[in-house]
Formats: structure tokens, C-alpha cells, sequence
């Protein structure tokens, strides 16, 4: 056991009102209009005018209705500007909104407890107060799971931000686990993690500003495409305050002892408690890799190799399928085909005999390698400067690009699910149909485009990304009309309504749907028992008692 | 699609009212008797005198104090027989009562649903009827899971069979999941894969007379050793009767749209519902396979070996490292040394790289090899003929090896846990020296032996056996003393009060203190939603609202 770690607090930086990242590395107004001719020369189709944000430093809100008990008056903050950084995830609902200042339901108070003692005085003055008490990591969201729209029947909200819990409190070598506190976003504990050697290898699109808590509650996707795909994996214990009092389990390896409670907790959005730590599970960082990039004609064909490389037991750690026409747009191939990354890494042994029989199986499906796979070992190629790295790299700016879109009048937006593969082919098709349907029948035009992010010996993950022309002014209602004929979509067809991107208020009416209606029942009753007021994020997962949903 | 698959019912076959199997195969009592001496002979201590069964073909029973319905007569047994057959799991425990005709808790009622329709009848009869309700699947349970000791708040006590629900009902290759009903035993449903060219590959130590239902509701151990080493990681759905309804997830791969539904019935051991089927991931039979046998000076470097190996991603399927004692006791190694069983089998790739790797860790690790180690690829070597086989012939076996040892007068019984690596030494030594101590104290002499069932990158679950002196006629309390006292130094230490064995009665005060609170209460509240009447299984995992516990 080795003495607390911290982060290493860099000096505050501020979020951007609108977009993502912080103001000193997001780009100003004139580079985002230089952008534009170039986003738009590829989208083979025009979109609306440029336009560009309006949102003012200091925006207008209403007055805040609640008023901090004094104890808490140090960590709670009614300043507009704080409120408007807490109205809202970066969905490109969430993104449009925010860029024209519009802020539909910002909370009234925004509080930054210190200790769990201030997260429970926190969540005691709501339940007193009839407040909604909203926890808030990284603020990332894509699914209203932050934004305060909680109805009627509360008497206020309130943003629960976990900024301050943000260091890494133990690092355990042995095990290979580590204590971490719930507001850690993913540099700040990779960089302590880095100083034993270690790596959480824990790489959502979002990592550079979302945060082990977000990550646990709702069940995160990452860096693995096969095995540990969740965090859900790579949890050991969690700890959490509810307003029945400290949730907190213990460090078992594999414990059968009834219902797991950490499994109760995972996606649990947070209705159930507030996240403050958590035991994980880190590794030391690879040093061989072994990597391809394999061609396939289609994508169904593309497909087929990833069911094999799947079911094969190899459990390559990048195995991402992009369609042809996604692999375009981004400039990964060009040649009218499907592209699979394919990906190895290990601290602890050369990859030749995983990679060769990977490349045999997509051969064995129709797959062609440009370029024969590339093999590293230790001392070779630097972390950071890989193939892997480099994709992963581009893969967490993606979101710096959507504001571009945004200024170039294109609407801009994913959604993702899981199927079985016996139906696999039929699913992306009817995907593919209905989405594109309501996309031209909305915008006129448009792309959907698809690949895999995650496998599994059953079945696959989907990603669709869509890119069409907005109309200034309706995005809003654009977007719901694609989204909801997506969803209908995937839900007929019998995928789920999220895989990694959770439920919180804009999936909750297909998500009713798909879960077992006593389990609803017994969630119901567990957070009953828990939240008794039903103060925790209303109308995520669950109405609470005396809500109302919010449109 | 295939179309449906029986397992091919072979004519009903009869258990045995004591013991292990069935009475077509079980030893008769001259076999046990002519089988005392060669036991006896490798104690190292001095046993009771050998005792034989006196339970008798139609045990004498107090009168059922439960009346079926005229609708379920027909479903519904009172005969003394099958409620004796009903009254236990297999624990030492059981056994050794039912070995001399004690049945101190016999269901009033038998009763076997032929269909959900005839499950939720059951249920709501039970309700109505203020009688508990406990679902029986091999009835193997090891921790009094079902043992109708519910106390006395309850009119009476019926035992749920899902012996009718023994089919698997379809076979999926493309995704490789099969559709099974819960009541199919190992070797039934594993002869219907075999069809379709698949295994499930779980085999618990009760593989022979378990079944997929009650490996879901206790969260059984099976055959992998890393990785999937739960039935919780083979599970795609699940489908329950619960006394509000039908609870039946979605096949969805991956989806992280909420906490998942079906974590929440795995390890519910009957409380919450009757699972009554479950689609699950199959695979092909293996073709390729690797394995060694690796001596150790001491059981702790050898320890240590097998966590480089978790550590190492090469994922073994099978790495069972057994102390020095208990080798020598079943004849594995008889060298004064730990011996390591390491294996890795395959569907789709040669081992050479795994083993070859896995062989250095070994040697790294002051392991020694007598042999090199094995390989076989495509048509070399039967299933049932290689070592692997052997070695999990041998373990499925080992329940009927017991029934001798109470006949010689041993007192026989295993316990198990799981702990992280960083305080793996300390805890091992702890556990062996509370509960040899008690051992001594209790019973004058016996062996506590250890071997390590399944292994994790964070941590090991260690699987003790205890052979001892039995005093006859005073077993249950020799076996609740030296229980106490391992189980306290379980808990004390940091380990969980059960990896795979499950909770039941037996385990309940140990789980109450290790299970977070507000958990407990939440799922209780759970529970109390979806079984108003508390009639599933009370006491165990929860007390039933106006139940007390049955000592």
C-alpha cells in the first residue's frame, strides 16, 4: 500500500458555456468561422448558414428559488454563470441550446461539497427543502441525465458537483487497484496512476472532461472493444451517500454473496445515491502492441470477421468496424470500403501469435491488409505515439469538431445500441431504413453512418452518427424527430435503447419499455426506501414519488 | 434458428435420501463398509467407528399441515418420501442428518409445475395459504438454501421442483446462446448443446445433479478458472415467476441501460422470484488444448505464480493451485509440495504461445515441471480422455467419496471465500489458524487443507476442506463450531462469506454483517414490492416481513 496520490490540481480552468472543453484550448469565434468552407466541401450536402454563438458570458436566468441553509452557503453558488455551466450535458440538443444562451432549466443552486459529510448536509437541505439534488461530474452527458428538468413538484434544483473530489486516495500495487474519488475526470487519475507504473485503461469518447463517478453511474463504455467493455468491469467496490446513509461495499474479488450491491449502483444514474470513491481495478501499462488495419468490401462483410474475432477467444482490445462511408468522412479509407481497426496490447507478452491468427480469421472473412500489421515491444514506440495512440487521440478530440459543425448549420449527433448477431444484419438495416427515412423527410439530406465500437461473442455494439443539414432555429426539433424514428426503430427491431451512452430523461420512454416491468417495480421500491423524498435525479430511470416527468 | 431440443428424458432415475446421486449408482452399505478401511488408512487420525444408514425407504414424518388446492392436486405431492427427499440440500449437514432419518424441516408439500401458468398458481396458493414457498432445483445446495426451516410464522412450507422444466428449448449458433429452462441439469443440457456442436463449459462440483436455474439464483462457480468463472458471466436473459408478474429481460449483449435487470436476480437465491429459464452463452467444444502440472515449494509461491498468471491476460481456463496436504491426500503430488493444474483449451487457435508463456511465469516463480507440458490439437485426444477430463471426472466425483467418510466416522465439510492479493498471505494464515485451532479444540486432531478454485487479476478464492474426527452423534455441533470460527475469521480478515457456495440460512449472519446497509434495506424493499406476502424463500438473504429466523 502506498501513501495518497494526488492528482497534481492544475490551476482552476474554466468550461466553455457552450461546446466542449475549457476556454483556453476551445477555439475562438474567427478560427470556427475559418473552419467552416472546409467542413462543409465534405458533407455532400448544404447545409443551413453559418452562424455563430450568442451566448453572453454572464447569461440571463431567472432568479434561483432557494436559498442554502448558512452551513452550506460556502459550497453553494447561485452565480448565473455557475447555473448556465450546470443546465445541461453536451448532447447537440444540449450544444444548440447553449450556444444561442438559451438555458431551459438551469438549476437554482449549485453546490460543491468538500466532504461526504457536505454531500449528506447537501442532499438533508434538499429532502427539507423539497429540492431535486442532481449529481454532477464531468457534466458530459449526451442523454438529459444533468439537466435539471424535474418538473413541477419541486421547490427548486440543485446541481450536485463532485469538482472537489477529484484525487486518487490509494494506490494498492499488488491487487492492482486503486482508491479514487468520484469527481476524478480521466487525465487527473491517469496522471497519478502513471507515477506507479499504472493505467485504469478507461477511455470514453469523453475522458478528457467526464469522471469515475459519471462513469459508474452510468455505466460508461471504454478503451476495451472486447472484454472489459464497461467500467462495470472494472470496479472492485463502490461507496456512496444516500439519503438513507454511506453505501459502501466491500474489495471482493469475484464474491457470490447474494445480488451483487456494486451491480445495483451501476447505471443507477444517480437515483439511488451520490457516488464518492470507488475501488478499481488499474493494470501497468502495456509495452507490446500488435495492431492492423484490415479492408473488408462491406460492411456486413466486415461484420462477420468481427463475430469470429468475437467468438474466438483472442480478445483483441481494438476491434472497431467503421462502414465505408464513415471511413470516408474522417479520411480513415477512402477506398469505398469498410475498415477495421484491430488492436493487441499487453504488459506481459509479445502479441505475434494473437495478431497472425486475428489477420488469418479476417482473411478467412474477405478482409485485406494494405499494409502488413505492425509489432512493438518494449522500448518500441512511444505510448502516446502508436497507431493506438493516435487513434485514440483523434477519438477524444471528435468533440472539439461537432462545434465546428455547429457554426456550419449541420446537425450533428449519435446514438448507439447492442443487438444479438443472428439478427445483427437485419437490425442495422432497419436502423439504416427508418432512421434515414425520417432524416430525409426532416432535413432533405443527410448521412448516417455506422460502426462497431464494442464485441462480444453474442453480438455487437452499433454506433450511428449522423450529420444533415440543419434548419436554423428548428435543430431541437429536428433531432427529436430523427432520434425518436431511430428509437423506434432499434427498439422494434429488439436492440436496446443504449449500450454505453445510458438512459437518463431523453431515453426514458423507450427504456420503460424494454426493462421487465417488476424489476421497474423493485427499483421503484429500492429507491423508495433509499430516497424516501425521492429528491435524487427525478424522472431519470424513475419518476419519484409526487414527480412529474418534464418534457 | 435450430428448432427445439430435448435433452432426450431418460426414464426417472431416484434419488438417494442421504448422500450423493442417485440409488442406481450410490454405493450399497457393503460397499461403504469394505470402503472404511482404505479411507481410514490415510487420515493421519483417528476416525469414529464406522456407522451405517439407518434412515429407512419411507421416512416417518409429522403430517403435512398443507391442503393443495383441487387445481394443483394433481401437481402436488404430501408422500413422506418426496418430502423427505425435499427437507435438504447436501451439505455435511444434511447429510449426516438425513444418514440417520432425522428430518427436522420437511416441506408439508411437493409440489412440481409442469408450467409458468402452474408456478404462479403455486405462488399465489402460497400467498393465500400464508405457506413459504422454496424453489428446488438439484437440491445441492451446500448453505441450507433449501431447507424449509422457515421459523414459525408461516402455515406450512411447500417445495417448489422445477424438475418438469428440463428442456432446452432452442439453440442459437449464429450468436452461440441456447434458450434453457431452469430445472435442466448439467448433464441434460450439455447433451443437448452436444448436438448443435456446443458446450455451456460450466461445471460446478454438483454438475452431475444441479441445475441452470439454481446456478442462477446462487451465482454458481464453474469450470473457468479466470475470466467467465461465474454463471452470472454466461447469462444473456433471464426469465422469473414472481407473485407480481413475469420478469423477463431482453437478449441484449452489452446493454447499459440502467442497473442491469438480470444482476439483480443472480445470487436472489428464490427470494424474489422462480426463475424458470435463461438464455445463455454457449461455445464450441474445445479441439485445442494445453496443460501442465507445476510444483511449488509452499502453497504461497505457488499463490504467487497463479497471480502473475491472473495478471498476465493469458487467461487460463483452468488454474487450480493445491496446497501441500491436500495434493498428497488425493494422490495429485505426493512430494511435500503445492501443485499448480494449468490448462487453456480453445475452439479456434493452437495454445503454444499461451502455455509457453504461462510455463515461464511458472518457472519465474519457482515452479517446477516433472513433465513438459501437454498439447493437443484437432483429433488428438477425446474430450472425456485428456487430463483436463480426468481431472474434472475426479472433482464431480468427490461428492460420493463423502458419503464413505461419514460411514468411516469422518467429520467431512468445505468452506470458501475470496480476498485481494495484497492481504492474501495474511489472510490464508488467519483462516487456518482460527479454524485449525477450533478443529483441535472441537474435534481432538483433523487436516484443514486449501486449494484456490478461481483466480482474479485483484485476487484469489481460496476453497478449504476440513477432515476431522467425527464424535458420533454430536456432528452438527462439532461442524457449527469449527464453522463459527472459520467463518469469523473470514469476515475479520477481509474475505467474503462465500465466492460461489452461496448464502442460504447458513451463511445469513456472516452476510448481514458484510453486505452494505442501505443496500440490505433496498432490497428488501425490492423483495417486499414484488412478494407482498414474504412467502419466497424467508430467511433466507432476508428475513420475510413477520417471519423470524429458524434456528
Amino acid at each position: 500500500m502506498t501513501s495518497p496520490s494526488s492528482p497534481g490540481r492544475a490551476p482552476a480552468r474554466r468550461r466553455r458555456l457552450w461546446g466542449w472543453g475549457h476556454e483556453d484550448e476551445a477555439a475562438s469565434n474567427e478560427e470556427l468561422r475559418a473552419a467552416v468552407p472546409g467542413v462543409r466541401a465534405h458533407l455532400g450536402f448544404e447545409p443551413a448558414e453559418p452562424e455563430l454563438p450568442t451566448v453572453t458570458e454572464v447569461p440571463s436566468l431567472p432568479a434561483s428559488r432557494l436559498d442554502p441553509p448558512p452551513a452550506l452557503a460556502a459550497v453553494c453558488s447561485t452565480a448565473p454563470r455557475d447555473r448556465a455551466l450546470h443546465a445541461y450535458g453536451r448532447s447537440y440538443r444540449d450544444v444548440i441550446r447553449a450556444f444561442r444562451g438559451r438555458f431551459d432549466h438551469p438549476p437554482d443552486v449549485v453546490a460543491r461539497p468538500r466532504t461526504e459529510a457536505e454531500v449528506a448536509a447537501v442532499l438533508e437541505w434538499c429532502a427539507d427543502a423539497r429540492a431535486a439534488a442532481i449529481p454532477f461530474g464531468g457534466g458530459t452527458s449526451v442523454v438529459g441525465g444533468v439537466e435539471p428538468a424535474v418538473g413541477e413538484d419541486f421547490a427548486g434544483t440543485v446541481s450536485v458537483d463532485l469538482g472537489a473530489f477529484d484525487r486518487v486516495l490509494e494506490v494498492e500495487p499488488v491487487s492492482r487497484a486503486a482508491r479514487i474519488q468520484a469527481g476524478a475526470t480521466g487525465p487527473a487519475l491517469e496522471a497519478a496512476l502513471r507515477e506507479h507504473g499504472l493505467t485504469l485503461r478507461f477511455f470514453p469518447q469523453s475522458f478528457e472532461l467526464s469522471t469515475l463517478g459519471g462513469w459508474i453511474a452510468t455505466r460508461a463504455g471504454g478503451h476495451f472493444a472486447t472484454g472489459s467493455t464497461h467500467i462495470d468491469d472494472l470496479v472492485e467496490s463502490v461507496r456512496a451517500i444516500t439519503p438513507s446513509g454511506v453505501w459502501e461495499s466491500r474489495r471482493l474479488p469475484g464474491s457470490g454473496a447474494g445480488p451483487s450491491p456494486d451491480r445495483m449502483l451501476l447505471g443507477s444514474e444517480g437515483t439511488l445515491g451520490i457516488v464518492t470513491e470507488a475501488w478499481v481495478k488499474a493494470r501497468p501499462r502495456p509495452v507490446f502492441r500488435a495492431g492492423a488495419s484490415v479492408h473488408f468490401p462491406t460492411f456486413a462483410a466486415g461484420a462477420e470477421a468481427v463475430r469470429a474475432l468475437a467468438q474466438s477467444g483472442l480478445e483483441p482490445s481494438n476491434c472497431r468496424l467503421i462502414d465505408p462511408v464513415e471511413a470516408a468522412v474522417t479520411g480513415a479509407a477512402s477506398d469505398g470500403e469498410a475498415l477495421l481497426v484491430l488492436g493487441f496490447e499487453s504488459a506481459d507478452h509479445p502479441l505475434d501469435a494473437w495478431i497472425a491468427r486475428a489477420v488469418e480469421l479476417c482473411e478467412d472473412h474477405g478482409g485485406t491488409l494494405p499494409e502488413p500489421p505492425r509489432l512493438s515491444g518494449p522500448g518500441e514506440g512511444r505510448t502516446d505515439g502508436d497507431g493506438a495512440g493516435n487513434w485514440r487521440s483523434a477519438f477524444v478530440r471528435a468533440p472539439y469538431l461537432r462545434d465546428t459543425l455547429v457554426v456550419a448549420g449541420v446537425l450533428s449527433e449519435t446514438f448507439e445500441t447492442a443487438i444479438t448477431w443472428d439478427r445483427f444484419d437485419a437490425f442495422v438495416a432497419a436502423v439504416h431504413e427508418h432512421a434515414e427515412a425520417a432524416l430525409h423527410e426532416v432535413c432533405g439530406a443527410g448521412t448516417l453512418t455506422c460502426r462497431l465500437t464494442h464485441a462480444y461473442p453474442d453480438g455487437a455494439a452499433p454506433y450511428f452518427t449522423v450529420l444533415a443539414p440543419a434548419r436554423r432555429g428548428s435543430e431541437l426539433e429536428q433531432w427529436a424527430e430523427v432520434k425518436a424514428a431511430a428509437s423506434e426503430a432499434i427498439l422494434a427491431a429488439g436492440g436496446t435503447i443504449t449500450h454505453h451512452h445510458a438512459v437518463g430523461r431523453d431515453h426514458r420512454r423507450w427504456y420503460d419499455r424494454q426493462r421487465p416491468e417488476p424489476f421497474a417495480a423493485a427499483l421503484r421500491a429500492a429507491k423508495g426506501e433509499l430516497d424516501p423524498v425521492g429528491i435524487l435525479n427525478p424522472g431519470v430511470l424513475l419518476d419519484s414519488p409526487g414527480s412529474s416527468r418534464a418534457t
